[in-house]
């Protein structure tokens, strides 16, 4: 017999809970005879007292075991998928599913939304006319066997456990928990039942987490837990300190995307998109497949064209465009040495690209475009950023949130690299 | 502007809150505007990180500005009172408000019910035939300005921020703060109005708090929040190893509170008695009056029945009687060395002298007498205690809670102290 009451003292007391403690207090909250309010002083408690790798892969498993899970044992190709912890002009998921599709694997990426300055891959994807988030799984299943790469939103029915507990956490400060951020974000991706995934780990302004040490703990954090549920993962830290590529939007971003699926696009986008590639055709076991050949002779092009076909969107529609576009100029003349993730984002977020409350809608031609990247070279008063948006009156705010945003020196930069770290399975 | 998630990260992060989020935090969880599980996060918060004096102190003011309060300043004489943590046979109130009542004071003793193995002042005196707890503001008043000492349930608007989080601190395993503890007696003793305040912390097996450390901190953490509001102060530490006296259970109490107003009664419920009347004078500016005068002469018991028919209750009525009495016997011979005052309460719990669920009613005939007390000499197979029920099937239980409650040497006993130390404003 357990008590909510019980479990929250043994954690409160810095005690280590076993599992059938964590198995019976996840199911309880789901089913509701656990009370918010309970679960809400456990959060704190698992927050200020923390998580073993073991408590945290069995939360973990538990959240999972909430709801519904996924099975694409039947697709006949192996499964990998990536998840990134959210940045500030991420786009790789759309260069990266066809690519990694085109090379063999199977990728069923399930996606969500924006909140706050980072963006969401399914809005990105929204701006392509005809293009639908949602799917039955059916449909996914379909299309995994069909042209291998799918990219929806994930269903309620998957881990609801976590949706719960992510709501509640949001309005009771204990969203910064490594153990809590762990768990949610790999009980969506094991219900999902992907046999691989490779996590992006993001680090620096732009970033949940803006330190190294912060980020190789969820690294590791996130490793362990998929390590425990029999899940074949690794986890690369990348850099956020600024924008990924040039283009910050949801429009904006599916152009720079299929830029780099045409063979050109900026290199840092075309580095990660490469180097994650890699990383799940090895798990995928078909780490012999170079995915930047595939990236070359237009194979990754074709899938995503098919893929966006899979799911009703015209791959050769025209994207909206904003109807205001305007300049921000350098201040001064030298080399760019910051540009600063979070106040980019900020600025794009307010320009109508994200959303504030989550039934909000977002624009789908705002954003910003940076012109210059860091390492280049400025003149005072030439454009810097391109401001793009529907709603003229939204600019005053977003060029204030950039004002000290850019950095430029008369010294050249000294370049930071784009990946920090990997960190792989306990042996 | 305040946000609920500001103040709990603040607290969270072990920083100080200031006057401004705590005044808006109480007033803003009374009016439902921040949730259960906002006050459940902050409390663990709270509880793990800690409350300075200062806080702690703004924080009771807060919960006693979310209600009404009384005020006695029209009684024409200074007012007393006195709070105990909570023991076994702790019958203290009884004796303890006429007598101070008839040396000059005012005593308005706002009391509540017992819940587990600790017996409520009410439940006591609701043994006594026509005695009514529940009166108005006007005849507490009037009862002050006749009588001189009220002994009364506390209304329902008094600190309704106190109740609501008392109630929630219960279900989230946030009980075990020293500050958010004291908070709550002290809320409810300032709503009351009383000009001065002795608080009886109980120490040991018996109470809540088991260690002398814990016991001191929490007296330190009554009297300090008494002196930043303005109230005369001060806490004695008792000792709560063995039951105070030698009935446990509401009417076995009152005939011994009786027994003590006419000059009897057992030595440690006099000397407690005397001792805590003697503060509660010196608190009232009537510090040459002796009580043990007032006792010895009838006129502390005098005051009893005016006290007692004041509230419709007959002082000369005869109390209930249990139809079931059954005697446990000394296991050996020798001195008895201990006798758990924890275990004594539990069985008296389970005869019926107490509710285990605040809607349930109690046995007022129900309880524990104890034939022996600590330091006295038994040989084995007389009679140590006798078990006082109308229900005979809960005999079994209250046996076995007694299984090592006794503890007999052929040493004699080393005495424990009644009164463990004494907490004074800091100067």
């Amino acid at each position: 017999m357990f008590s909510a009451v019980d479990v929250i003292r043994a954690k409160r007391d810095g005690g280590q809970l076993d599992d059938e403690q964590i198995d019976w207090v996840i199911a309880a909250y789901t089913a509701g005879e656990v009370a918010e309010e309970q679960m809400a002083a456990l959060a704190m408690a698992v927050l200020l007292r923390g998580m073993t790798p073991s408590e945290t892969a069995r939360w973990t498993k538990a959240m999972v075991e909430s709801g519904k899970t996924l099975d694409f044992g039947s697709v006949g190709r192996p499964t990998a998928d990536k998840h990134s912890t959210g940045g500030v002009g991420d786009k790789i998921t759309l260069p990266l599913t066809p690519l990694v599709a085109a090379c063999g694997a199977a990728v069923p990426q399930l996606s969500g939304r924006g909140l706050g300055h980072t963006g969401g891959t399914l809005d990105k994807l929204e701006s392509i006319p005809g293009w639908r988030a949602e799917l039955s799984d059916t449909e996914i299943a379909r299309n995994l066997r069909g042209p291998g790469a799918v990219v929806c939103a994930a269903t309620e029915d998957l881990a609801p456990a976590d949706r719960k507990l992510y709501a509640l956490r949001d309005v009771t400060a204990t969203v910064e928990s490594i153990p809590l951020i762990a768990a949610s974000i790999m009980s969506k991706k094991l219900a999902e039942g992907t046999e691989s995934l490779v996590l992006d780990v993001k680090c620096g302004s732009g970033a949940f987490m803006k330190d190294l040490d912060q980020a190789r703990e969820l690294a590791r954090a996130l490793v362990d837990i998929g390590a425990a549920n029999g899940l074949r993962t690794s986890s690369l830290i990348t850099d956020m300190s600024a924008p990924l590529g040039r283009a910050v939007g949801n429009a904006l971003e599916v152009d720079e995307a299929v830029e780099v699926l045409s063979g050109g696009g900026p290199p840092d986008v075309v580095e990660l998109t490469v180097r994650l590639a890699r990383e799940m055709l090895a798990h995928a076991g078909i780490g012999d497949v170079d995915p930047a050949d595939a990236l070359a002779d237009g194979r990754a092009h074709d899938k995503w064209r098919e893929m966006i076909r899979a799911q009703g969107g015209d791959p050769a529609a025209e994207l909206p465009r904003a109807q205001h576009v305007e300049v921000v100029s350098a201040p001064e003349s030298g080399t760019l040495t910051g540009l600063d993730a979070y106040r980019v984002g900020i600025a794009a977020w307010r320009l109508g690209a994200g959303r504030a409350r989550r039934e909000d809608a977002v624009q789908h031609a705002a954003g910003v475009r940076c012109l210059v990247k860091p390492g280049e070279r400025v003149t005072a008063g030439s454009p810097l950023l391109e401001l793009h948006t529907d709603s003229p009156d939204t600019i005053p705010a977003a060029r204030e949130s950039l004002e000290g945003a850019s950095e430029i020196s008369g010294a050249d930069r000294t370049s930071t690299p784009l990946i920090l770290d990997r960190i792989a399975p306990r042996d």
